[in-house]
């Protein structure tokens, strides 16, 4: 007689609704009709030249095994570097840990910081990430909801409010979805109180390098105790190399270097000696930042003619998170529709906020000019 | 007031102490000494040259962008016709899953499996991670203590004397770091008694393809139930490329979907699209395979005239357990006298064995035929 083995209650966390637009999406491209894809959070372009050059070098040179836990020394070096030059810090190498995406930091970090049982708190709407994984390792996400008025950002006045105690706060400046950023005088603040409380703070700074105003600031300046999160797959242009990095604290190095071990062996070692690489490619790369720029004035000035007038300040980041309210109450079926109708793929909010995510939309400005100017011409047409 | 953030009591896991090894070889080598190393589980060439050839073609044609979660069509089919061409089975190619190495796949399987405070079980000695990477995720490892008796494998007598009882066994056939195989009627065994008693069946078979007498049996060809893991790191001798797959059962994909989505969004690009061509490649992996075959011989039979006569059966992998109880009552202090005075880099068995580790010591014959002859030259001198 059988019995069915078990299946785990902690792996059944929701899909992400944006896979369902890139579905309708792809269905559409292989009927033979456009996309204008507004709906992807990554760069439609590739590693810079100087990163593929050394890529193709150690493919003919290299044996490309196992690297040390916690990554290539050279590597580790250069992102130490990037501090100095970017930040004027000094951040010592041993803890500097490169990771396989900063999915694998949030996994080591996340893992090396909290036990099961406790809470983590994250402005609501963020990256879906955030609550999944601490949801699978039975680690409870705390949502603080946020509007316009806090620049959907976590402030001090909703941490207080929460009962039972947090154990980790994580903020993003620049934000996904929202694009908004803490000024430094907010982090500190934020750090600072996370320092009086006890409490760990998480800083994922994926989108530094992809600012419109003020220059991000890190948390590695304001806090000895953060563990910062950042990668290669924004600014850098290296998505599907999964390859990112920590800043960790040093009461977190002995862990996460055991964890790591344990969880991932290395990041990839082709992409830890390419990227050693990147950070002489900013002329490329501060290229397609002005590109960024361009498309996000462009959608600034278009989008309210087509109706789309309340947005989220979009500081930082490739996106404008809009509130569609006026158009609709729900934006998972508005997306379709606007699919469907005009050939724009953009993503819902409810991945990145399930308690009001049906009331907004996130439009990604990473594509070209040509796609985000025909996709503003196409919604102001629709709109009419 | 500042308070110190916490510090996760689950991170606390043990380091790997072949890392000691590897660094007290390194110091030697900085120091301008020779090192044999048999320490190291992984081959000592590259990939093959099909996919170097594809990576450098890829390179300069494609975006490499973030890939589905569960990896890129062409490659899980490929995945799937490794089974219908070598183990002469249909797998569907909706339940190959392409991961991030076999880590990333223990990651993604353990967690849609398992509930933390779940039970498995595992042969000790056997692949440290499998007890670290659940103990991480809350789930308790259940060590079955196995010797030549059982080849060091799980038994059914060993698994009834279990209480309370289990909700996972993991085998690994070969296994490391004993090399010994499972039977078809073993495993089939295994397998039944788990679908009996409604226990996942975690089966590891990366180190299928390297063995030296029959052939290893899939899980897959005789559980429908069981999560079947392997990688391109050993056989495919792609070990930095960070790539692996499962075969899921049915009742896992979505789980296993979603958590891939948010823990490791997908497995590296550009090692995914060359991974294709590796299956083509098997005349110069096959190379590969017999010299491991070749080493093996001769450490079976050199071994022994160092007085190292107590091995396990090294029916597959490229490892040589070796119980040394009559030479040592410490295997760590013995690998680091052994490094000292021949320069022969060996793994103490603590990392496989927590409890009996002390008494082993695991050889590693990927290396060149010339180093594994020059360390059993100069085992044998070192023994006189």
């Amino acid at each position: 007689m059988s019995k069915a083995p078990k299946v785990s209650k902690r792996g059944a966390i929701p899909p992400f609704f944006v896979m369902e637009v890139m579905r309708a999406a792809a269905e559409r491209e292989a009927a033979g009709l456009e996309v204008l894809h507004m709906e992807v959070g990554q760069p439609s372009t590739g590693a810079p030249k100087g990163v593929l050059e050394a890529a193709h070098r150690m493919l003919d040179a290299d044996v490309l095994g196992y690297t040390g836990a916690l990554g290539i020394p050279a590597l580790r070096a250069a992102i130490a570097g990037w501090y100095r030059d970017r930040y004027g810090i000094d951040v010592p190498e041993r803890r500097v840990v490169v990771t396989t995406g900063s999915s694998g930091a949030f996994q080591l970090g996340f893992l090396a910081a909290f036990d099961p049982g406790d809470r983590v708190a994250m402005a609501s709407p963020s990256y879906p990430a955030y609550r999944h994984t601490l949801t699978a390792i039975g680690v409870e996400p705390v949502e603080l909801p946020t509007g316009p008025e806090h620049r959907f950002q976590p402030t001090i006045e909703l941490l207080e409010q929460l009962d039972p105690p947090i154990q980790g706060l994580i903020v993003a400046s620049p934000a996904n979805p929202t694009g908004t950023m803490l000024s430094r005088e907010e982090l500190t603040a934020l750090a600072n109180w996370c320092d009086a409380k006890g409490v760990r703070l998480v800083s994922d700074e994926i989108y530094h390098g992809l600012t419109y105003g003020p220059e991000a600031v890190t948390a590695a300046e304001v806090s000895e105790s953060a563990l910062v999160v950042n990668s290669f797959s924004k600014y850098f242009s290296m998505t599907g190399w999964r390859l990112g990095w920590m800043i960790v604290p040093d009461d977190l190095i002995r862990s996460v270097e055991c964890l790591a071990q344990n969880l991932f062996i290395s990041a990839p070692s082709l992409s830890q000696a390419a990227a050693v690489a990147a950070f002489s490619c900013t002329e490329e790369l501060d290229g397609h930042v002005a590109r960024y720029a361009r498309n996000r004035e462009l959608l600034l000035r278009e989008l309210p003619k087509a109706g789309f007038d309340k947005l989220a300040p979009a500081d930082g980041a490739f996106y404008i998170y809009a509130d569609v309210t006026e158009m609709t109450d729900d934006s998972e079926a508005f997306c379709k529709r606007i699919l469907a109708e005009t050939g724009i793929a953009c993503t819902p909010g409810v991945d990145f906020d399930p308690a009001r995510g049906l009331r907004f939309v996130r439009f990604s400005f990473a594509g070209s000019e040509e796609t985000i100017a025909e996709a503003a011409r196409r919604l102001i047409a629709w709109k009419r």
